[in-house]
């Protein structure tokens, strides 16, 4: 007897696995570690331009928000993988939701958290500076929005792809989240002066809220979650699908570093 | 019978643990590692003055702070963590203290090795390299003093709540001193040319000592101090609390890194 | 009987091991991290000449190449630590090859993706940044070729020297990985402005073949394949032979780090 | 019967654990590593001149050379660490003597493996760039000869203190390696434009010979060896004695990183 009045029982039964104590914890988590990645990461654009005017065309300015990167997105990982899984990216997010390592619900609790944090975060940044002008990530003039795009998922491919591969091993205190960050940062030294660099949604959703342009917004939304989708899947089902793991089949001939 | 004798020997009494031989290496341990940080950090702001006489205002200079904390810092706790716990910092201290980690009696030794350690750091660099001008920590024109508190509160915020996050799992090898170094050096670029990015009160107060200039000084002792408590406070009763530890149930559907 | 007909059965029977699904998987693995690999390394060097039109005379432009270089490979050798064993480099492959650690038809297939990997990740940095000039790897002017080849040799010995290192300890959780991209990043800040500091048979083909210049092309690939050969031979045979591994003799004294 | 011939006989005697298979791969690993340090140390201050010829007065030279320490110094350590214990630098070698953990004869043999090897790299660095110039340690004109060394000195403790703490725990596998670099990179970070920033009498003693110019050569033996002798000493008495490290009880309050 499915009845109406059952559809939103079912509905609010689907959420309560995401609203236990250890889930909102989660949450929490998500949004602490965002909130310092974003405020790293925008911060360092903010202080190389603060210190250079023509901070866009200095290659130094490259090399400090690279490693900022790095820095930042290892940290945060770090301290968010033993409560939340450190996801800290709404594309891993999606990556995770897509392959059915985390669920729906919880995925949109996580973005929520996610957006929250950076959105505050380039607020704390805009308030405290008193900045005239707030950085958004911008795309060299000579590239198309399509490029861009494409090249935002194929960075942020690379990026859920090393998140897959650090979830496989090693213990919280091994360098997975390292391996992340350094990941991050390579990218952006790559792309940033193309494509921006961004490979997080989050963190292009607040600064584009802060700043007040959504200009090219849709580049750093469209790539990366099909990029993280297509990195997921590829990773689960071909590189390493489950018989693999479990029959400790993985490595060819056992030459492993 | 509590007379007014015995106050004084409860008061000795209670610092009786705070002097064993163990506790005594602590100090010492405390004390090198903090010196060798208050040298790098401030070393490599002299170095980089030496070397370009604007340099505050040059990129490249904000690379070499920041990479000097990450370095330092992160050998620094590492070379203390099995002997004192590799505060280096007396907001990590007051942390640990206001969250019962730590004895009070204990906190107060590690504070006075702290200062003392940075203090001497200074004087070994402004003596041996004959400086003319001492650099000491600054906050930027357009800001207000409660404005760079508030940023430097925050920056403690996340240096403290890694350290938490690091000493809850890995053994002393794994990476949590490389963590705690990495969130350092990512504040540091975010923050360097607007709040200074001490977050560290005893390399502000040595600085201070041996620049001979107190301006600005209570920046760098009040918002660290209590982002360090709200961290401790947080990460102890809310994003990790003991019992959620003992049960093992941390992990959130069990996707780690 | 051997006949004529026997030989091409044979021929394919030895391949037959290089082409089941575990192979496979490791030939897609070597693809992704090299594709990666490349894209960061050559992306980077694009990206501080934008920033830059004489960035070939930068001191910044070095740390851009370097560090992208360390991050780059290390998180490229981490995600395919498991899998393919993480080489990334033709050189790497040649070294494992000659020692016997990998049989000559899997070496073969591992080749053919790095090569295949480091030409799309190419053609994908030209076609959506729109460059009118694709860098490749150069010799300084008052070098000889045969100079140059010998340095790329001297570098691709300590390369391929730390692989082994690496492959001989450690969980994949471990340091290795990232020890294999510091010491990549160290030579590369040596080398850089004198032989180009490449390593790698595949990034400097795949530059080539996009950039549409061969010139100095063997200097990449003689002295490269020689100083891998070198290395995996001293390696294997004098300073860590399988006897004194077996016996958990290695260190002199006991006085590991 | 004590006879005078029986004097040299105990003098080889006393040799024969030193010239063992196992001690003479030790060598050969002390040379590899040193080897390639210097390489990257030396060759990276000289490729740094080539992209600037005022690089001495350019903060992005200090960040290469100091980077060019970090990872060099930890892959080299890393990569010797279960061989010959990884020291790579004459003043380690010395302190441990001094503390009984190698023995004399060993000592004289990694000193000059260290020396050969300094020397090697710095030939091949001259002769394969054509190198009109080669850079030598040199100290800051308003410095006395005396403060750098004390310096020198200084930063030595450092790093053998750094070695000493990280020969203490972990495998060789885990982070141990990756600190001593990174201590390493902050103190040329803070020290490179007063002192030089060598640490390491074989890298400073290579680059004079090669270089022609033995002009403060003491500055980089007399304060390292004192400052090496000095941590090793304190570490293993002070800091953490025999008796405290076989208790488990080195740790105060259980607080560990």
């Amino acid at each position: 007897m499915l009845t109406g009045k059952m559809a939103p029982a079912m509905f609010i039964e689907r959420f309560r696995p995401s609203i236990t104590p250890i889930a909102l914890r989660s949450y929490l988590a998500e949004f602490i570690s965002t909130f310092f990645y974003v405020f790293s990461v925008i911060g360092s654009a903010m202080a190389s331009r603060k210190l250079m005017s023509d901070a866009a065309t200095d290659p130094s300015s490259l090399v400090i928000v690279a490693v900022a990167n790095t820095f930042a997105l290892s940290s945060a990982v770090y301290v968010a993988a033993n409560i939340s899984g450190g996801h800290v990216n709404p594309a891993v997010t999606f990556g995770m939701a897509v392959c059915g390592r985390i669920s729906v619900p919880t995925a949109l609790f996580y973005w929520i958290s996610q957006m929250f944090a950076s959105v505050m975060a380039c607020l704390l940044l805009k308030v405290t500076t008193v900045a005239q002008h707030f950085p958004t990530y911008a795309i060299a003039n000579e590239m198309t929005g399509f490029g861009a795009s494409l090249v935002e998922g194929v960075l942020t491919f690379a990026l859920v792809y090393t998140v897959y591969a650090a979830s496989e091993r090693g213990s919280p205190g091994a360098i997975g989240p390292l391996t992340i960050g350094m990941m991050a940062g390579a990218l952006v030294l790559a792309s940033g002066p193309f494509s921006g660099g961004s490979m997080n949604p989050a963190s292009a959703f607040g600064a584009a809220v802060v700043g007040g342009s959504f200009k090219n917004q849709a580049v750093y939304w469209v790539g990366p979650l099909i990029g993280a989708a297509a990195a997921g899947l590829l990773y689960d089902n071909v590189v390493l699908p489950a018989q693999a793991r479990d029959s400790g089949r993985g490595t060819l001939e056992g030459i492993g570093v």
